[in-house]
């Protein structure tokens, strides 16, 4: 990593519309140093620190106006030295003091080449995780997901919800991201049960329907969860990256899951950020850290992510960049099955729906509506 | 905890301004049932889920209309029983997936004792930062804060600033939050020297300054720079726990810190997001997950926190509070020395004024203006 080496940031501004453009300027080189030296910069001596390290104002360009407010898109780039290989300074570089500003949000970012091999991105990947699920290479398709709900249900009915899912055939069923576990005790209980639920499901269909527990926690509590659940034949796992911070989440894939070869799917929860855009948030960052599948709320549900918002994510999870493998899109949140086509058609094959809600409403006839949804995305022809 | 007990949120909801009551009911229920169940309730069976997993809406109440928008107070109260007592679960039940509506704001949080009690709050709190300083308790004053900048420095460039930081009385001399090391060898150095640099100050002075590392990293990254600088003499540290996350700080805390009677100054980078409002974050979640001083934007400078903002957040770190000690609310961003007459009024003398580009401009004369900043905060009259 040179000395000399820099990242670059896009920061979209929201100033007064009548702001001069020189006071724009003046706004946008603030942001720079924000982010990087923190303090003014006629009073710093060191020529390298003047030269290399104060952020600096690359380009800055007026977009439109709304109300009283017209937003800017300002270039800065960052020394890469100042970032190392740690994940946290990075998200500290990226966006740490600019969160607390109201007025700046990130909105691009690109590495240089030495900073993104420092990460390894996704284990396995898109095309990993359809391995993982037993799909044909040959003929892809988009993949199926659902989710074990409601937390506070006791074991039994947890597996048994799961077990009914698999027998659907769907390729992965998930917690919900909101069930926990007290202790590593009942944790281990219940995805042991949730785990064999999958598995005779999968010896009565001949599927390889995989469950993927949710792992939350501090990062020992994070760590020895993931080893239990691959003790226990886990292979796919979810995690929200924003949640349990993205060092523990680094840490978790690089030490425990990317080892085994398991998937990670990241969660968005916590996600919302007033300082990075969730295009890059969960379209890039999430994948850098090594998220295989990136869940984020689809366009139409009961979020109001647009359709525009949700096509950026998805280009960003798969497009070519660095050496690192692809992540799958997971569009989810109100997904009913009557949208596979349109959504199919809207992502491509290469994402995988996630469908909760609207197959648990069908109550016992539970793997019949799991089993229409599955039959739905594989009927999508290419 | 009792199966029964529950924790209480208020969450403020922007909703269309001509919405019909029974509609901003409805709205309001389904955010209770987001940060819960997350599915369907009519297609919950288990009566222990209905009756008491579900979020539960307990009051909606108007607020003010700001154009085509009115804003909502919804109380919901939500099961303790699916938080236990890991920090991460917290967050995610009261924030988890809220954070992704961009209409719903976390602004005001009752903990049950049984709830309060899983956590440790700060190690030493607001008294035990003033015994660390050494100031009588008989005569308790205003502290003083600054900060070596600019990231970039070499090390005895940044060990110099910190000694005439020191040798002008300033109680505690931290690091800036952008100051990383790439690995453990170049941190030990680093805070060798400026540690050093404070302690040759203090034998100079007769004084009692401290200087507080930034740890920033992995978890265990993290933990070990923690162990090194207490090695070193260090007895205060800065750390961003919406960086480095709020279960690998509350780990540090407890393993490691607190043990040691060392105080954590909580820094806010990355702590602005959509889902909790700044007073809830950093005045109450950061005390609770052990801060004993909680940085924020200052009103007046170069951020766009209100008096109102800032007067919440330092009433909320000091307010008797379970059985948690109080932590120091400590302004910063921009503070020059000429408020402090002012702010010390504002706040009352429980609290840190954090200074540090202000210092800074004064170039060779910086001993001289971090005195000058010491004595008018010392002068101040009760």
């Amino acid at each position: 990593m040179s000395d000399t080496e820099r990242l670059s940031v896009v920061y979209e501004l929201r100033l007064p519309a009548d702001l001069a453009p020189t006071a724009a300027e003046d706004a946008a080189r603030a942001v720079a140093v924000e982010q990087s030296v923190e303090m003014p910069v006629e009073a710093i001596r060191d020529r390298h620190v003047r030269d290399h390290v104060v952020g600096r104002l690359e380009d800055l360009t007026p977009l439109g106006v709304d109300g009283a407010t017209r937003r800017w898109s300002a270039v800065i780039s960052l020394a890469t030295s100042t970032v190392g290989e740690d994940p946290v300074q990075l998200l500290n570089m990226l966006a740490g003091n600019v969160s607390l500003h109201d007025h700046v949000r990130l909105t691009d970012l690109t590495l240089p080449s030495s900073l993104l091999a420092r990460f390894d991105g996704p284990a396995r990947g898109l095309d990993g995780l359809r391995s993982l699920v037993g799909i044909d290479p040959v003929a892809p398709r988009a993949l199926t997901c659902t989710a074990i709900k409601p937390q506070g249900l006791a074991v039994e009915d947890l597996a048994a919800i799961g077990e009914a899912f698999a027998l659907g055939g769907v390729d992965i069923v998930k917690d919900d991201h909101g069930i926990a576990d007290p202790d590593l005790d009942t944790f281990t209980v219940r995805v042991r049960a949730c785990q064999d639920a999958v598995e005779r499901a999968n010896r009565v269909t001949g599927g390889t329907t995989r469950y993927a527990p949710n792992l939350i926690g501090p990062p020992d509590v994070l760590r020895r969860k993931a080893e239990i659940a691959l003790e226990l034949g886990v292979r796919v796992v979810l995690v929200a990256p924003m949640l349990v911070g993205v060092g523990a989440f680094v840490d978790l894939v690089r030490s425990t899951l990317a080892p085994a070869r398991a998937a990670t799917i990241g969660h968005p929860a916590a996600g919302g950020t007033t300082a990075v855009a969730p295009e890059v948030l969960l379209g890039s960052l999430f994948r850098l850290f090594g998220a295989d599948a990136v869940i984020f709320p689809n366009h139409g549900g009961r979020f109001s992510f647009t359709r525009d918002r949700c096509a950026t994510i998805a280009a960003a999870a798969r497009r070519p960049w660095g050496e690192m493998r692809p992540a799958l899109p997971t569009p989810a949140g109100g997904i009913t099955p009557d949208r596979v086509e349109e959504l199919v058609a809207f992502y491509g094959r290469d994402v995988m729906l996630l469908v909760g809600g609207a197959l648990l409403l069908a109550g016992d006839a539970l793997t019949a509506s799991t089993a229409d949804f599955v039959s739905r995305v594989h009927a999508v022809r290419w």
